[in-house]
């Protein structure tokens, strides 16, 4: 099976970092090709920065016509209705992944983001997905998503401050991580709180895997039907598989 | 009063068609400036037109800074938050619009839209903005957009039995055009079925001009605030005003 | 054009006050007429009032049959449907639409309002319009209304304490004004808070004339159908427009 | 126990229908006080009438302080809010009795009423009392109020197709009856259909006992707190109890 | 009138005081019947416990057939589907019943009940009722269930403290006593805190009461038809009524 | 890796059906363990038979404390948090898992079940997993669950009927088949109709893998707390892992 992990920025250091948390709880024969785009925001908070990188996320599906199923390795799921129409393999976005697994492990769960300008993006998914109602909050570490790269920096402890109040404060049953470069902290700080943990890119690539051994394809019909050749011109280089 | 009025596709004859719809409506004192990318889809049909447009669509805002206010022109409302991170004047759009008007002079409406694939994505602008529970459905009358240009299409006859059935079997009190290429048909379907039929175009521009007027502001705190100069680098071209 | 703005409680002052804000907003051709019941409860505050105001709210619209639109000046919005049945013409709640503004420049906003025992009439409101997922909270500056007419307050005070906490623990993006008393805040309160601050009356007033330019009618099919003739005793001097 | 039953329309032949409905399913020890406001419409369709009937409506209510528990004898609940400020005793609005009966006997009910201008006064209550997602649909059967009054009316007919298509179309397992006129239909409609068919007059009257025997009273803390006696102006003859 | 009034867990001192506040608010006719079952869980404190004690539940209304109606004493509502499935006759949880009484004597209320692990399970039926919007929190006091018979303990303090907060930081106008074990603390506490304070076994009692003399059944149409003979082996006992 | 799939009633054959689909979709290094209790009802078919097969199904856990993660296959989900309860490790329910995995490939899907009596306990999950705004409609077959047991029924073209009309009518982008006993029709079915049709039982064995790799366990904080041992008592047998 071949699992495409579109990191929708351009920073590739973090594509690196999500590509081996990706392939870390991926089945063995699974391959993972973690892959961004040459150009677009070097970032993605916001909803300036979702609307900026779909082009180029979209480019990348397009590079990538074998893959199995593709993750959206961005925790506010960007572009993830325009990617379905692109293909009728499973898209999955890791923040759906995240939200869906949480809501099967506890009664309710809040999320530790990056920088409260992405706060309303999330909340927004969640509505969008009917969970509104399981996730008590959506908490701002106010820790740049780029600083999450940096070794020096003190992005742990104010997430763990959140994740903290979130149990005590919330009474959340399980904290989801709400970026893409929180990725390597799940498991010590699961291990640290005594509560589920959830990163999304680990969620969505099981949960990606378990879609291609069903079968479960994406419907064609309706909202998700491929667009007609003549959207899709040549200078854009994106085709539909 | 200076009105930015962008149509994120590429048809120029759908703009002008805009324009006159725009300016038809507006008052004496205000300049109507209708555009549109010359990159990208030529029509909005569905989630993945949407993705594309979007940095056309907001590099036109960016060339026009001195607007007092945008409409985007494009029934799904598409890249409206990305937008909003752009400007401290209001955007608004015309499904949005169109919307909120149709939900002060009736109980509950229908919206006759294109084609079946812009169905979810127009149903998800809804829900969110908190108005499904005041539209009955969102009807397609299987007319492509472009079709709604050609003077011998059939497209009118087939929005009337939509209509029709709308105000029939859906009990709806008004009926909102679920299409910026639909603008000229408002009145004369109003006059002729009997109800309110709302045409996004011109609800957008009015509004537009009335939260000039009032001198509210898009909040550059939280969801909406400025995206950081690194996010904008020169080949978008695109700069906040 | 012709705009009748009714102040539904029997407070001339405050009536006079209205009118100011609402002929400051309005469009250099349009003239308001604000008015009041002569009899009924001196100051709306809560279901009670609500309910008794009502038949001289409903007269004074009845006594002005030529006004292109009316703007009911309660923040409770009440009679709003019932107003909507006397008359074909646009009738917009001042409450209604200082939200729908708000829920067009923000992600979330927060109303800062007189007395707690209004707080749930509002709130009944908000979710009926659908927008109880916008307002983080309704805020009670325990502000008696009448005492917003008063120089010596300290009104202004109270409210600028409720607004601080908005921003702060609500993370309220913008603030709606929660009484027609308070017109004249606004914009100084914007400038001291750096985010929108919505005063309903100029919201509403700029949304009337929105629509009348636009040519929108309430629906006369349905929940808001003329009462038959039998409904309107010459007792109550009310006649549908 | 002394229980009032105010018809808030100035029919008195309903009044006195209604009064045999309530008696008849009384404690033997309970006394029932049926009556009308001498001022007012004739019949409750819809927003208007609703607003028209409040101040005799609580008129009635207050020359009867002495009354253990009130109910509002119209299926729209108007005035249910403003009734409660005006006492501490229960006040029930025979709509909301029959759905909270209702929704303890079916997983879905369907609502047949009068006219099809009172659907969406219904359908708000619906959402206010947190059970929209309970009714199927509020079905109108075209029968004006006073024409139940009439011994040689088809009204039972029509009251009959929409019950049957309620059981089928919709699959309600249980019938409200959306009009205090039809309080003398239930039993036989029931045993017809084999379904539960409720009154609201009957399920209001046992409700109301039920919160009197119980001894829970209504809060005077918050939405319902009594309104100060300047607003209850001699000339309005309305003191709260 | 022959009232069943059943406590699902097997302590038989907390049915004893259930039976008493029963009987207390019943109607002079009425024969209030509290029993348990002799074997299952010895106080339902969660998901775990309402599932076993489920058949025993079912097995106490089944030896009980000429019940008119049947009360479900555990305030977690278990098995109300289920008991209704088995009987034409009403079937009231004592938590759905102190839920809709105090939604209408209230705006909002809170819930105080005794373990935290208890919450999810009354979040999840008060959403089922459609009442969430009404409910501003549940509270868990840490009071064990089988606590509340004891004399000496502190319960009443800790449940005091919650309803404290529940006024003054809620802004609850209502509070509803989450446990059918805290049924004779209501009245003292209502008089103490000047708010209605609901306890569900007085509520329920009187609710069946209510709907007996009505004269409203169970629907046998659709999700509540009874089971066919086979699902019920001889040895389960347990025969549909 | 061991994966428990418990069958809650007691139809051997149907059991044994449902193991084979389990073990189709599992990975090669999975083993799957197809049970069922010995005592209960033959089949679930509404809320009766879901509350008496709990016991049984809560043994059949306990009788297996060495699984990484358990498959309720019963499509009602019945007894879910209460088995959530009795193990740290990931339980879940076909009709969760395959709402889920129809929410990730559809903008709306349709179900299609067996028996009228089921259909509103599926509902009241699809509003407590927050998904009821994306089924359009529940369907049911009329064929009795044991039915689809019989090799000459005409099961299959009942079903085949109604996935036609859910395309069609409900313009249902997905279908999930609501009967653990319809898991070999899945692949057929989906072909034949051009729309993905989802069968609970391979997307909740697929989804518990998933989080088995990705090492998600359930909460033991608030809901999910472990019963304390003196709830299970020795007769039941029944310990949690």
């Amino acid at each position: 099976m071949k699992l495409l992990v579109v990191n929708p920025n351009t920073t590739a250091s973090m594509t690196h970092k999500i590509g081996l948390a990706a392939q870390r709880c991926a089945s063995p024969g699974t391959e993972v090709l973690a892959t961004n785009p040459s150009q677009g925001p070097v970032s993605i908070e916001g909803y300036f920065d979702e609307a900026l990188c779909l082009p180029g996320l979209l480019q990348e599906m397009a590079r990538h016509p074998d893959a199995d199923a593709t993750v959206i390795a961005c925790f506010d799921d960007t572009g993830l209705d325009a990617a379905r129409c692109l293909s009728s393999r499973p898209v999955i976005g890791i923040g759906e992944a995240a939200y869906k697994m949480a809501a099967m492990v506890s009664n309710k769960f809040s999320v530790v983001t990056t920088l409260s300008r992405s706060v309303p993006a999330l909340e927004h998914n969640l509505a969008r997905y009917g969970l509104s109602h399981m996730c008590v909050k959506v908490r701002a570490s106010d820790v740049p998503v780029l600083e999450l790269e940096s070794p020096h920096s003190c992005a742990r402890d104010l997430i763990r401050a959140e994740i903290a109040a979130a149990i005590s404060q919330d009474k959340a049953e399980a904290i989801v991580l709400g970026c893409a470069g929180m990725a390597d902290l799940a498991q010590s700080l699961s291990e640290e709180f005594g509560v589920p943990v959830l990163d999304g890119v680990a969620c969505a690539v099981a949960l990606a895997e378990a879609m291609v051994r069903v079968g479960v394809k994406t419907s064609k019909v309706g909202g998700y039907a491929p667009p007609p050749a003549i959207k899709m011109p040549a200078a854009w280089g994106i085709q539909p598989t």
